[in-house]
């Protein structure tokens, strides 16, 4: 792990807890309007939507659009999907900006904290800048810069979103370590000449139902940022 | 001032005291090697050059460029014309970066403190993503983003550098305070529908060389940011 100059993050999953976040937050708005659905599906039928949307930016059947214009286009067919009507506009926007309202796992703070004392450190999500600002104000993530699918003007696993966030830093893309829960994001980020993290999160998509660990070739596969940081040497 | 969500910020000038931190840089590195010239006419001839190289890159003569490019650049320029010749390139990348090593004037990172607990904060400067985060390291500027030239793939005062940070933060130009010490980008933000706010630094360019008050109107006008964060009600 020689000559690494920067660490890059993958955010949903790998850094905060998308799924049990979005179901205590539509919870909160929709209980008391008398909406009664599974919470923790919705919240998984929300991000099911996810890749499908981003993929037409991918491809070009539409221009790049920030994931919060995505969330709420994705948003319209769950509620539809749920038998969801009549939401006021006001409580749609509130219930979009759920994205915003994230936890992250307990070990990332604690862990980046320790990370940014030798290595420059950016999100390289597909969420836009401002949830992005968001969730680091929440959870206290001590961020250089947002880099990123905005930035990038589009999705991952596109090589150009990893080798912008590279850029962005003056590092080659070998400087720099893109840290994922999810192999093919991995995969995806080597390709583009990145090194590579695993941070096992096995419960992410439900009780183990996240990765455990990778299935492609990575430089280092730890727990947490806390077993990063003592891999890396980060006091 | 009612309605303001976000703040930007010019750099260099505004936060920063380029001209005697290029100096004191440049002396360091050139004086162990026999140079004598006058270290703050360096700087100033330096800077010189950096309004020219961005209108190439404003008028679409060259593709955009990041300023550490243009100021190396521009150095070469500045080498000639004193003389000094035969740098080998370790010693004029070093030259280079003095620009990521300039100090912040005294009541910057204070009042930065005080205004990130009512507002987002960032930069707009032209000044490039990598160099923006190494001055906020030496400087412990509390961005929550890099926003400016390097998003907006242009240079200031390009209406977009504005426009852009301030959707960036899902804000209207209205919802956004630009801050600077120079009335030529207070004007061009401005007109680009942002609010403005102009910081006197009357000695930036040496002792009386800089601008005291604002020559075009501006919403508010303050001795520093933490006279501006008196004004904006910030704890």
């Amino acid at each position: 792990m020689q000559g690494i100059r920067a660490l890059v993050f993958d955010v949903f999953g790998t850094l905060v807890d998308w799924r049990g976040s979005i179901a205590r937050e539509v919870q909160a708005l929709l209980a008391p309007r008398g909406v009664k659905v599974d919470w923790l599906a919705f919240a998984d039928a929300w991000r099911a939507q996810y890749q499908p949307a981003m993929e037409e930016v991918r491809t070009g059947q539409i221009p790049f659009s920030k994931l919060d214009v995505l969330h709420r286009r994705n948003l319209e067919v769950v509620l539809k999907d749920h038998g969801i009507r009549d939401l006021d506009e006001a409580t749609k926007v509130q219930l979009n900006l759920a994205w915003h309202r994230l936890d992250a796992w307990p070990d990332v703070a604690p862990g980046l904290q320790r990370l940014r004392e030798r290595f420059r450190l950016a999100p390289c999500s597909n969420g836009n800048i401002s949830l992005m600002v968001d969730l680091a104000r929440r959870n206290g993530l001590p961020w250089d810069a947002i880099l990123g699918a905005e930035i990038a003007r589009d999705y991952k696993p596109k090589a150009i979103v990893y080798q912008s966030a590279a850029a962005a830093f003056d590092c080659t893309p070998h400087e720099v370590l893109m840290v994922a829960a999810h192999s093919s994001d991995l995969a995806a980020a080597a390709q583009a000449g990145l090194r590579t993290a695993f941070v096992a999160r096995p419960d992410e998509k439900g009780p183990g139902r996240g990765e455990s660990r990778a299935t492609v070739p990575v430089d280092v596969s730890v727990n947490g940022l806390i077993e990063l940081a003592d891999r890396l040497d980060a006091n």
